[in-house]
């Protein structure tokens, strides 16, 4: 496991030059038809469009290759039934090493399938009778398998920081210097990341995290100035950005850089999925719209002329999309 | 009107250095699921994320930046209810001129309303009592405006090209020099374009058009060698790439470049919309999908270890959409 220091701009800026060329530089993406309803500009950066659907390929990528040569060629282990499971099964297929991931047993049949696509062992567990965590360790120890996290490990925060170093650049290119950026939020990795990157190359950014309304944990923790809790982890849609709480390297860096959190409702993510598909035409899952509902349905959360979106996935049940854009 | 001198790969770079930075550079993207299904190495460009959700931007860009400055003042002219009216009502506002677009009464009340929304004037007329060429003419002559034609212009065509450009360098970066180049294919603007773009900067490239089955003018038109007319002019759901025949300025650059053509059906055409949904997370409209529908469905039409696809545009009808994603 990679040692915990606070992830730094440095870090992220090794992760960059670690992925090279090896992942996608996301597009950032507009449209009049946004900026109409938001009454400002409204950039949205793109890692739908990231190669397996979502940001995650970043943080497994800088994960996996920030290991030594030796713990890199034994492989690597996930627990995920989601976007990390692809983004972590991508970059060791890439790097030529094992991973496996544990899923649980009732995780549905097309994750299970993506994620073996990538090349994974995909290790079932059942949820109510099996110790996740130690079937973990066991797997781990025996293989030599080091454990990659979702959020809350320094290396994976400067891979997901490697997309703000890209709205960095591509903002300015845009000329817009000073913005709200809005970040969907699980555990804090991107948000983190991002932030620290924005910090370092754009300081005239003020990042946010946004949450689904009865997941709010990260906004608030950054309210109260310490870790809450979720009350439960079920009943959203949005469950590629479902977690307890914030993470303990995450949540540091948040509350330093990340006041205050927004929340929107599932009928916003949902409507924010048919805006991106009518006027970007993105395929956006309900926790990759939410940052994009805060910057359409919150104008008064938001301050300037211009805010930027991160839409951090794209990996949504055929029927749950076809349900978001025809609702309306 | 332009001249209608034949367009060459001179007038496509100048058209590029027109539009400098201010249409989007397409990303060129692919997936390990799309590769699967296709047996080969298929690279997707996505012109669904141009401005205004299609190709048609970069003809209409490179049509009006080529007027004369008095001409150009003046303003556009241009018949379409669907890509090409979006795309010329937003390159003339970009241009700070007027654009009137004349569409037919019975248009899609989005497409009125999203061809507004870019600012142009939207006159309707009546298929079954007005004469639209002489409405259209009247109009050009009472205001002075320039007619910008769909496809068979030289600076329609050389706009088009550009993609090509971008093509040749994004296939050389993702180790592509030889491929199958598949293109939607309606009246060939796009695919003439594409195909003089690539025969000067990437000559191991061999361009086709892809048409939906019983709309195969330009195929059947190769095939013989002369132009050939469809039978009928509706009735696929490949609404924006129908068109009567293939044009004067583009079949003999068809001819000398893209033979043979290929042709898909409407339920494969629907079938590549959910490939791209799944794998990519790209919304692909019906037209816009066939050349994808060819590399996933025709492999022994496609030689080679790769194949590139042009996917034309993204402007699709939510339960079109939703259909094509849930049906399989």
């Amino acid at each position: 496991m990679t040692a915990q220091t606070a992830p730094d701009i440095a870090m992220i800026r090794a992760a960059q030059a670690r992925i090279g060329g090896r992942l996608r530089r996301t597009p950032l993406l507009w449209s009049p038809g946004l900026d109409a309803i938001a009454g400002r500009r409204v950039l949205v950066k793109a890692e739908s469009l990231q190669l397996t659907g979502s940001f995650k390929a970043r943080g497994g990528w800088s994960a996996i290759s920030a290991l030594t040569p030796e713990a890199r060629a034994a492989g690597v282990l996930a627990f995920s039934s989601g976007n990390h499971a692809q983004g972590v099964a991508y970059a060791a297929r890439e790097h030529g090493i094992p991973a496996v991931i544990l899923m649980p047993r009732d995780a549905p049949e097309a994750k299970v399938e993506n994620t073996r696509a990538l090349g994974a062992e995909v290790v079932l567990f059942d949820r109510a009778t099996d110790d996740r965590d130690a079937l973990g360790a066991a797997l781990a120890q025996e293989r030599g398998l080091t454990l990659v996290r979702p959020f809350d490990d320094p290396q994976v925060i400067a891979g997901q920081g490697t997309a703000g170093l890209e709205i960095a650049e591509q903002a300015a290119e845009a000329g817009v210097r000073e913005a709200d950026v809005l970040v969907c939020c699980g555990g804090g990795g991107l948000t983190s990341g991002v932030a620290l990157a924005l910090e370092a190359e754009a300081p005239g950014m003020r990042v946010h995290p946004v949450e689904p309304e009865g997941f709010d944990d990260a906004a608030r923790s950054l309210a109260s100035g310490r870790i809450e809790r979720n009350a439960r982890l079920t009943g959203s849609i949005c469950d590629a950005i479902i977690t307890p709480e914030p993470g303990q390297v995450t949540f540091p860096i948040l509350k330093r850089l990340c006041h205050p959190g927004l929340v929107v409702s599932d009928t916003e993510a949902m409507a924010a999925m048919a805006a991106a598909f009518r006027h970007l035409r993105l395929v956006l899952e309900p926790g990759g719209a939410v940052a994009l509902a805060a910057a359409l349905f919150r104008p008064e959360a938001v301050t300037g002329e211009a805010v930027i979106c991160l839409a951090s996935g794209g990996n949504v049940d055929a029927r749950r999309f076809a349900e978001a854009i025809t609702r309306g």
